[in-house]
């Protein structure tokens, strides 16, 4: 499932949500196949539940004589035999992904992505790291990456201008994810309004345990036996939106809120990584609260 | 450490929770050294939250020639020089505990339980099943074991003479264990005093997510990734009480409640015999809200 | 994905795998969409190394105005445009899928089954029960399910007939599973051929680590970490057939041969029960020394 | 379990191993107890198969009055006591262990060892990376750690010197560990004797399958559905030296082997840096070809 942009290996994504019905898989796959499509990776699923029909198909680019342009044109119609409500997204796998990073002072999911796009494991470009403390200012910059130092005042009310000047150095990149890697801060509703779908967060607990803040020490406090971390899309509702990946890491008697802490780390960056590579692929959609992941 | 009462695996075990101070180890070994006692597992653990210290301890009992009871009696001594607040067991393996199992409906952890003892993996007689429900009689008599059905009224006002007579079937054994495997009634207050430190619940969710009712439907409305079971002394605050256990498995979109709850189930057996055990071995010191486990 | 043969939970399983070639989605669902087949699940694969490509489809049977022979009948001309080496079934979750299990001493895994049979988790019906040794008779016959005595001779080379025999109470059933459940004994290359496709083991490693007798003896002597179970397809090549399923659960330093023979069964009844479930739901396919499992 | 070097943190470590006696804990624990000593964290473990005990205590350094020498020196009579066998180590938290990196051409285990010094969760200096392609040392040197390219000639056999010119690289800094991060040469006999007890591998699966080279191609022709990594001491015979640390991650038919690469990576550094922290924290014991870890 290894995403790439090398020749072979470029693909058309299309992902696709819409009313279940009887025919759609074969009016997708015959519209494919007649313009010669050779499909590497396909998943469905409907769901008994909404109703809702979800698909996400990747196929060879190489094997297409058109361009994405001209492919999403011709889709568009196939598209609107599926109804109104249907949502589609045609993407081409040559176009590398970019992405705007919000941090505060810890540095390990920061670290952990930069390290995996420079090992070429994820298809995405960081265009950005914007901090609300300057901490990570230096390891960024040695990675050749720009840092946005944006201070925030002490009293919540008075955050407005701050939001509003991380909104400008996110936007001029019109990214296709805005990563809260640690950032620390609430997002006022209508930023999670405008980056809706496009804002992943990662947070140090298994949702929907230990909401809001200092989740190793509720854990602590609690006495539970496995510490978790939940990559999620960000809503107006606080550590509600819906959760891309979680996993979790055993704990004991022994471990302190410090080696939670640390342990926590850990689990973190691979949830987040696993989330963020699995958005970037578009193998995540979004219906209501929930998500469907092709991965 | 697997424990077993046939003869040169019998052990003397002692689990002992005391205000923390320097010499603890050293009085509580050298008295064990002095009575021949040959060590096979030991635990410690120092608190620094709580300034508690806690251990247990397996020694061989052919090692030690002298009674459970003198043996007591000896240590007792020691006991007392650790402070008045130190609790402490002493217990012979070659005793087997005695377990009241209480459930409902769903049999999935009696039979596990059930299987488990018949294998000779857990030192326990189940001495009674008693049923709020008539439907699992005929798999505990198959066991050669008695059921007692105890009709519970709709009303849940109207509980207290049903409790009570719950109470008269299990008392009668003197139980070790009073395990809800699957019980699905609330015990009331006087009932969890009664029984505190002995009434060992498996709820099934990943605690303190999904506290109370339909925790699989609560979970599949959340969209979690992943589902749990928790295995906790039970208290009279709903699902609070200290874990003991806990473990999950994952899920995706395509999985159903249905297949929630049935991929929930061999988390809550596994979660159950796990913590049952541990219990039953005194591997689990229960401190305020919190366990240490001697696992 | 739980299957079950009540009214409008009945579906039409089409597993299916052939040479890969632009088309075969489109001409498949065109098919399925043409009768009036509405899709539940869908699964595919195409493997680039061998050039093969693998689907599952499960449609509800009620949607299908057809009689499962009528429906073969016409699939068969869609198969045939595949090409000669395309393989195919056409199952109903109505059927209720027979098995055969094969036995020794050791019941944990025979437990296991029976427990998920009854409690309806496998759409299957456990026709016999043959054991080499007479141990496991009584639990067997409780379920009211026939068990038969096979006597093996102690010489390897003399249990020509005992085999035989097995082979003759196993195929009075034509079953569509042969589980060797802690079988312990070697198949007789013909035996293999026989059931191809058809006989499950559950090996008690984490293969291909500990090949052979006594693996948790000899993960004891290598100090591993985790020991593991392995579901697999049985072959003449001793522990070297397609897997369908493995897991493995953490061990210590402290943990005796005892210890994993305890800790492994847990992991074996596990790995063995998802296994035959997916065997019987037909959601696994075989392709040379591997399998693809649309779980 | 966080160690640390900062004032109350500090602590005094005691590692041995011995053969077993009844009163070999009274005998420690009471010479620490009379020395003052805080015990903070204590592991005990009585091996009935080779008759031999291990014990790990963490001494809060502030509550002995005694410096290191000082407390080795009178603990030396103790050790006597205990049998000319003993081994022990007595090491001061206070002291920063000194670690070697050899490395290859894939950076991920160097990137994930570099970023968790710097993060202050080892205590740990990395005094030199030595690497047998210089494709590492851009990333070294911006950590402002020494970086030696030593070339190895493509015949095994005129590897000597470049090995012998390793050996002075790392000798200079009279490592505490000596971390082969992928290395992919294998040592002479002779360094692993030289280096025994102090050179740490890890190996890309989860051994004792698929040793020696490329295992992810080996485990994918073989179709398991989980590949892992072991850590281990490396020894003369190739990787089949006593194990720290291992685990695994799932993989599925639809993974080639440059997703098991991309998979395994996240296992490689997690198995690593959990046995480098163990072994640094000086809670791995090694007995024959067994560890115990105190972890």
């Amino acid at each position: 499932m290894t995403s790439a942009a090398s020749s072979d290996d470029r693909r058309y994504v299309l992902s696709l949500g819409c009313p279940d019905a009887t025919g759609i898989v074969a009016r997708i796959s015959t519209f494919l196949a007649d313009v010669g499509g050779s499909i590497v990776e396909a998943g469905y699923h409907a769901d008994p539940d909404s109703g809702w029909f979800f698909t996400r198909q990747a196929v060879r680019a190489s094997s297409i004589p058109l361009g994405l342009d001209e492919l999403r044109d011709r889709f568009s119609a196939v598209a609107a035999e599926l109804g109104p409500e249907t949502e589609w997204t045609l993407q081409d796998t040559g176009e590398t992904k970019r992405v705007v990073l919000l941090v505060s002072k810890e540095g390990h999911c920061l670290h952990d992505i930069l390290g995996r796009v420079a090992a070429g494991e994820l298809n995405a470009e960081i265009c950005a790291v914007v901090g609300n403390h300057p901490d990570l200012e230096r390891v960024t910059r040695r990675h050749g990456i720009d840092f946005h130092y944006v201070s925030f005042p002490k009293d919540p009310e008075q955050r407005g201008p701050a939001f509003e000047q991380v909104r400008k150095l996110v936007d001029v990149h019109d990214p296709h994810a805005v990563v809260l890697a640690r950032f620390m801060q609430i997002l006022p509703p209508e930023l999670c309004e405008h980056w809706a779908g496009r804002a992943i967060n990662i947070h140090h607990s298994f949702l929907p345990s230990f909401i809001g803040a200092r989740p190793y020490h509720q854990a602590f406090a609690r006495g539970v036996k496995l510490i978790g971390a939940t990559c999620h899309y960000v809503t107006p509702e606080l550590d509600a939106g819906p959760i891309i990946e979680q996993d979790v890491v055993r704990v004991g008697h022994a471990d302190t809120v410090g080696d939670m802490v640390r342990l926590g780390r850990d689990v973190e960056k691979l949830v987040l990584a696993r989330g963020l590579r699995w958005h970037l692929e578009d193998r995540v959609l979004v219906h209501g609260s929930k998500t469907v992941v092709f991965s």
